[in-house]
């Protein structure tokens, strides 16, 4: 008899941008508390989308070695930049700027996420593995009540997801074989990436991450379980599936 | 009028082995649990010593790069061998002696330490900043309730203290000029080097650490603060001192 995989896997790892928080809402919503008041006026949904859109040119910078390691929250800043520019944002000093970037470390998670990750935190090794740096990660863990056991990932590893030493290390910095630990991401290119690293995957349906109906519903690649949310996860992991 | 300390620093990191648990007490009693019923008899806390004793030679193969960066566990269980040949015990098969090496998870924290973090933790962002990897400082935390932020020092570094980037990375990590961070241990040496790469430092009395009355009752070295224990400590950052 196989094993399952709830007894395979000592350690979960997460994507956290779209997966357990929702960037897009609290991007627009941070973005209009603080500009709308300077008289700034746009669509906040649309800036929002903009300034993620400038997330993985930036940080491909970094994984062709073409910049050194910088964290995410100046590669955000750097992409800010670029979006105040496009949205003709020019009047904003440059504390304004810092305050404004740091609307990554004050996202929201979906309602499923504090109260899943308490029930797998039972049973399993918990980490962010995320390409988001280590205070903004400790600030969406303060703000959410997200109990890691270690920050892994991007800042970790100094690189950027996909590559597979950001899926490795965090593996290794538990002590686990990467086929111990299960990386859990709403996005199908992220599990892919997983995968080939060696990991075990799972997939979390966000079908509304990026707009209404503009999320995966589902996976668009072969993985080890998908579940609705994270306490269908913890169901899942408990039972024996195989 | 001068900030006090407890306003001008926004983190603390903590030196672990001997400051927040009592690994010599600890890794008696775990040698003794597994040794003695396979008939060994020996001074458990001499056997606890005598391994301690191996661990900074052992991390300046990696200090001066003689070996790549290897982590706390895999020095420790170099380090064990050696320590079972001083004590003539041969008979320990491979499982037993990986086992044995886990005694360092497994160490317990100073009374005062849960209750001292969970204080600081409402004001600070608190993490680790040990000679210890990932998975032994999870464990630790674990046991004995430390409600890190985040799991920072030698394995984040990868090199091991006193060398300044262990100290400098952590303060980097949590977003704050080496001044903003407050590194707390129980030993001169450690806070020296601390403070030589910018970072504030709190001394913590553990006179008893290495048997009675030969650990540190004070510094030797000029600190920001010195307390009793962490519950002190706490006392001292919350009040104005300057």
């Amino acid at each position: 008899m196989t094993k399952s995989l709830g007894d395979r896997v000592r350690a979960l790892v997460f994507d956290v941008f779209g997966t357990l928080v929702d960037w897009r809402g609290s991007i627009a919503r941070e973005a209009q508390a603080m500009l709308a008041p300077r008289g700034v006026n746009l669509d906040w949904l649309a800036f929002a989308d903009a300034w993620r859109a400038q997330y993985q040119p930036a940080m491909e910078e970094v994984r062709t070695g073409r910049i050194p390691f910088s964290k995410l929250d100046v590669l955000h800043r750097r992409n800010l930049e670029v979006v105040l520019k496009a949205f003709a944002i020019r009047d904003l000093d440059e504390a304004a700027r810092v305050q404004l970037n740091l609307a990554w470390h004050r996202l929201d998670a979906w309602p499923d996420v504090a109260p899943g990750l308490k029930r797998l935190r039972e049973r399993y090794r918990l980490a962010p593995c995320s390409n988001g740096n280590v205070s903004l990660m400790v600030d969406l863990a303060r703000r959410n009540g997200l109990p890691w056991d270690a920050i892994l990932g991007a800042e970790f590893a100094r690189d950027y997801k996909p590559k597979a030493v950001v899926y490795q290390s965090a593996a290794s910095a538990f002590d686990c074989e990467p086929a111990q630990v299960l990386m859990v991401a709403a996005h199908s290119d992220d599990l892919a990436a997983a995968a080939r690293a060696g990991l075990a995957t799972a997939h979390i349906a966000r079908p509304d991450e990026k707009g209404p109906g503009r999320g995966e519903s589902g996976p668009s690649v072969p993985v080890d379980v998908a579940a609705r949310d994270l306490l269908e996860l913890a169901d899942r992991l408990g039972a024996s599936i195989d």
